[in-house]
Parts: C-alpha cells; sequence; structure tokens
C-alpha cells in the first residue's frame, strides 16, 4: 500500500540486502518512524516491543530475525538459540511458530555456509506468500463490495458505507491486509467507499493503525468510539461490516479483537452483512465451539485504567483515566459465534460461516473435523 | 450519598442563599472540585460543559438558573430569555424542557417582585422531589436485586454481578441516582454485589463518574472498556445490567447514553435481564418510536479525537489519538428499542417496556396517548 503516495511495505530488506526494515508501528499515528535491524536482538527486540505485530507480520519478522541471526554464525547452536529467543517474545502468536519451525526445517538440511542465503531468501518468500494470500481476499470480498454497491447505488446512494473494528490491515500484516484487503482493492476499482473506523478500546488499533492506513491511502474515512456502531447501523448508515480473525474454529466461530461480538449483533439485529476476511492459516481445524473452547487471554490491566497520545506539545504522553481506587480488567479478544457471520473471505473465496461452508474451500481438511 | 464519609449531593443552595454550589464533574475522577454559580451564564456554562451533566441533574440546575436569571431583573422578558437559553444548552434533555416549563409556569402567574423567592423556592422543592424519586426507584430496584440474588444464591454464587453503562448514578442526579439508585439500596440491605462498570467512550462517565462513585462508596466494582460487556455476558459473569435513560417513549424505548443499545443486544443475546431506571419525568409521552423520532445530539466529534486524563506528573492532559488527517464523528445517544428491556424501574414501580406497561403505572396520562 502507499504512503503518501510511495509504495511500502511493513517490512522489506534494506537496500544494502542485508539488513531489514520495518515501520515503528508504536509511534503511528502520529509519527512515522523507519527502523533498520541489523542483528537478533534488534529482531527479537522489534517483536517483543510490538514495533511489528499482526499475527502474519510477526512471522515474517521471526523468518527475517532467523537471518539475521545467522549472519556472523550459522551453526546448529547459533540457529537453536535464535529460535529459541524469537520464540519467546510473543509465545502465543501461532504464525510466529509456523515460521520459525519452517525456517528451522529448512535451515537444518543444509551445510552450515548454505543456510544464510537460503534464511534471507525463504524469509522473502513467506512475505512473499502473505502478501498473495492477502492480495486474493481482497480480490474475493472486493465482489462482495461491488454487488453491494451495485445495490445501493441503484437505490440512489452515493456511496458505500463500511464498518470495520480494530486493525486487520496492511499494517498487520505483509501488504494489503486481511478484513481491509476488499476495501483496498475495491478502493482500486473506484467503489466510492467510506469506512467507519472502530477506535477499538483499550489499545485503539483501529484510532491509531487502521485510521493511519486510511489517511496514508487517500480513503474516506470516519473514526468513531466504539458505542456507536449500534446506532450508525440502527440508521441505515452502515452497508457491511468487515473485521478481522484471530482465530476461527472449524465450525465458523471468530475470535477477534473484544468488541466484534457487540457489533456482530447489531448488524444481525439492523439486516446489515458481517463478513470476516481471513487466511487459511487462522483456522484451527481442532475447535469447534469458540465460546466454549478459545481461551481468552486477559492482558495489563494498565492497557484500561491509562492510554498513550500525543499531548498539545508534541510528547507522547501516557495518562490515567480511572481514579486510583478502581481495578480494572482487560479481556483481549471475544468470540463471534457463527450464527452472526454472513461469510467467511479466504483467500479460497468466500464461505459460509459452517463446517461446511469451511470445508467447501479446505476438503483437504475433512479428515480433521 | 457520601464522599469518604461526609454526605454530599451533585447541587446545593450555597450558605449565603443566593449563590448555587455543585460539584465539577469535569474534574473527576482526578480532582474535587465545588464551583458557585451566581448567574445565568454561569448556569448556562455548567450545563454546556458539563460540570454537571444527568437527566435530572440538568433539570435541577436548569431550575436554579432560572432562578440565578431573575436576580436582578424579574421581568417577563428576562424570564423568557432566562428560557430560551438555558434550553438552548442540551437539547436532547427533556427533564431540561420539563424543569424550565414547570419554572416558567409558576413564575409567570406571579408579579415580578414576587418571582425570586419563587424560583429559589421551586428549584430547592424539585431537587427534593428528584431525590424522592430517586430513593422510590431505588427501593423498587433493590427488590429486583434481592430476588436474583436468592437465585443465585442458591446456586452457590458468592456475588451478584451487575453492569452497568454511563453513569446514572447520584453524580447525574441531586442523590442516589437512577440506574444505580437500586445498587446502593441493595448494597445497604447487605446484598453482595460487584459492578462492571463500562468505561463509557468517549466521555468515560463510566470510569471517571462511576467507578469514582462506587470508590467512594466503598462498592466493589471493576472498569472494563465498552467493548468487553458481550464477552462478560457470554461467560455468565453478569447476572443483570441497570442503566439510565436520557429520555424513554410512549412505548418504552429507552434513549440513553451511544453504546447502551449493544449491550442490550448482548443482553438479550444471553439471556441476562436488561433493567432501565427511570423517573417519570424522563417519559416523553408525545412520541413511541424512539429510533424514528428522536433527534440525537452530535457533539464536538474532539471528544473522540481527544481525551484527558492525569499524567504520572499529576497534571491533567489533553492527548491526542487519532491521525492529523482523520475525522471523527461524535454521536451522544442511541435508543434501545423497548423490545430488548426486562423492565422499566421507575419511583412508582417496576413495568414491562411497552405503552401498557407505562399506563398501568402512570393511568393519569392515559390521555396523552
Amino acid at each position: 500500500m502507499k504512503i503518501h503516495g510511495k509504495p511500502f511495505r511493513t517490512i522489506w530488506l534494506a537496500a544494502d540486502g542485508a539488513g531489514v526494515e520495518i515501520i515503528d508501528q508504536t509511534r503511528l499515528p502520529h509519527d512515522f518512524v523507519v527502523r533498520r535491524l541489523d542483528s537478533l536482538e534488534q529482531a527479537e527486540q522489534a517483536i517483543r516491543e510490538m514495533w511489528v505485530r499482526g499475527a502474519p507480520l510477526i512471522g515474517v519478522a521471526a523468518a527475517y530475525g532467523m537471518a539475521l541471526a545467522l549472519r556472523d554464525d550459522a551453526s546448529d547452536g547459533r540457529m537453536e538459540e535464535a529460535y529459541r529467543r524469537l520464540f519467546a517474545t510473543r509465545p502465543t502468536a501461532v504464525n510466529l511458530r509456523w515460521a520459525l519451525d519452517d525456517m528451522r526445517q529448512r535451515l537444518a538440511g543444509l551445510a552450515p555456509p548454505r543456510r544464510l542465503a537460503e534464511a534471507y531468501r525463504r524469509a522473502g518468500q513467506i512475505a512473499d506468500e502473505d502478501v498473495a494470500m492477502n492480495a486474493a481476499i481482497g480480490r474475493h470480498g472486493a465482489e462482495i463490495l461491488d454487488d453491494l454497491w451495485r445495490v445501493r447505488k441503484a437505490a440512489g446512494a452515493r456511496r458505500l458505507n463500511v464498518l470495520t473494528h480494530c486493525n486487520a490491515g496492511w499494517l498487520a500484516t505483509v501488504d494489503w491486509g486481511t478484513a481491509l484487503a476488499p476495501i483496498y482493492k475495491a478502493h482500486e476499482d473506484g467503489i466510492p467507499l467510506h469506512v467507519w473506523v472502530d477506535e477499538t478500546r483499550p489499545r485503539n488499533q483501529g484510532a491509531s493503525l487502521t485510521a493511519c492506513e486510511f489517511d496514508w491511502q487517500g480513503l474516506d474515512h470516519t473514526v468513531v468510539v466504539d458505542n456507536a456502531g449500534g446506532h450508525l447501523m440502527q440508521h441505515g448508515l452502515v452497508d457491511v461490516c468487515i473485521v478481522g480473525t484471530d482465530r476461527t474454529t472449524a465450525a465458523g466461530d471468530v475470535c477477534n479483537k473484544i468488541g466484534t461480538y457487540l457489533k456482530a449483533l447489531a448488524a444481525r439485529d439492523n439486516g446489515v452483512p458481517f463478513y470476516v476476511g481471513l487466511p487459511g492459516p487462522t483456522i484451527d481445524w481442532t475447535i469447534e465451539d469458540g465460546v466454549r473452547d478459545i481461551p481468552i487471554e486477559e492482558r495489563d490491566p494498565g492497557e484500561v485504567t491509562h492510554i498513550q497520545g500525543r499531548s498539545a506539545s508534541g510528547d507522547r504522553v501516557t495518562v490515567q483515566l480511572t481514579p486510583d481506587g478502581s481495578p480494572a480488567v482487560n479481556y483481549g479478544f471475544d468470540v463471534t459465534p457463527a450464527r452472526l457471520v454472513t461469510g467467511l473471505v479466504t483467500e479460497r473465496g468466500v464461505c459460509q460461516a459452517s463446517r461446511a461452508g469451511l470445508l467447501s474451500l479446505y476438503p483437504e481438511k475433512r479428515s480433521h473435523v
């Protein structure tokens, strides 16, 4: 995607072919800072301190981190050390483990002198595969938006109103995004879109990252508090919802950022279609009932009681919102039952949020469920 | 209610019997500041800038504002000017109009020299009536909590979990509160309560005011982001929701702080009872369909893009949350349709959220609908 007209990915090989460059996402939306990573230590820091975030991007960053680790020493010992240290940065991220396992398996079979070049090559390939998958989600999802727009346009509408929650955009991936890929593709196709961006408390990924993406891209959007979506839908101001997912069950239940379920309820109550964009690897074929079986991460209550922003003088400042005597709790995700999901938009096409729907796109998983 | 053991109301006549004193609620939860109002302008400012807020308290503040306006000039012209200016401060608030109509009607029949004393007397009486009304809401609502607690206790629960949105506590009224009056009464009765407090973006009245009230009162509570309620209800962590209302239609639709509707949807989806506490005067007998007929106030988008809190050094600091290029919109309220409301808790008792239910408690309104 573009930032003020210049094409970017979230992670790329530096011009010298040795270092890796990333956008430091902790500095968004107020500062655009590119950081260069030259060592295992720096890659660890980038993941642990969330300069890069989003499951797909974390995986790619870890793969490049493995390459950086091998620059001076491509021995088995160094490879194991890199695996262990990178895995420890965000141990719950499924893509992180997947990418590290993939790298280790490929590199272990090579003689050490050949490992470094292969590590860079494979990390780049993982990045490209992510881009291709998300571009495909974009194409399939854009067809839905195109169909909706034909209907709305015929009814006299001047724009198609989309609502999204959290950030499932290109900043969470290498490029395109998952939930936002259809929006970018439809925007490229000339459909006049306007996106309602849920701010997404407590970490405000909507207000800071999704809004930032749309601002860079020149895509018409409006930030709203998470409380507003029901009202917007009651008044016909939302034509379709699209969100991402961290984990999708074999039955089509969707575990996504806390608050997604509330928007899905409002969509159902107002006849608004509710779609989820996801790459196949985020489907967990081992679980059916998401509400019952997906443990919900409890994060630092400080994310609820405090918030960071830019002060009038331009400094990044953290302020406290709650009384000193009031405790808080911070659930990271919730589960939207499949019955509230209109369709799942994957790299292989769109399907119903059900076991039958998913198996129609991923028939090779039939033995798993 | 008490603040660290000392009884307070939210508005009271100053010791000199001329000025009016209020708690400046924009300074909570971090600073406790009492302000004195001596003029119509100050009363307007107090309401418009939300030093006082909450429908019942706004009504009382407007009544006192009328008295303050008449201090130098008790003519018909001045009274009309005060009516018009005070009404314009928060046009959505039905209590504001009710209090102003009541004041004007009583004062218009008096010769100007007698108006000032009557204005102070009647404003004080409206305040006392509000306290009595909310105490009655508390008694009726506490019976519901008591019944729920018997059932939960028999099932082995150690506490009754309540969820509330925004602040319909004593800070929103003169004393007791509307939605929170039943909680305070049940707490006094010894029921072991725990309240989930929605932070209530964008103005964070939950995180700042409701949390503050419970902290002062020693009532067990936890602050959550507005996104969390659905997850809590899915997991059986909420036994009952109680919220307030700014305006209730003759059919039982409830216009309350933006986001209330989303919680009502989640309550319905999970079989959690959803009650609304309201004093009779917030019923607007002239409308039926709240979604269609209640205009929703759009407030300053700056409340979405910026937030105020206490910095590490103890200063009140406002920080920007969104990119410079991203617009925001700020709807103040939404409408929860009567079909999602389990019951309305009024000063006259509890009824179904329907025309028939309301008329059973307010039979004198039968001619209105």
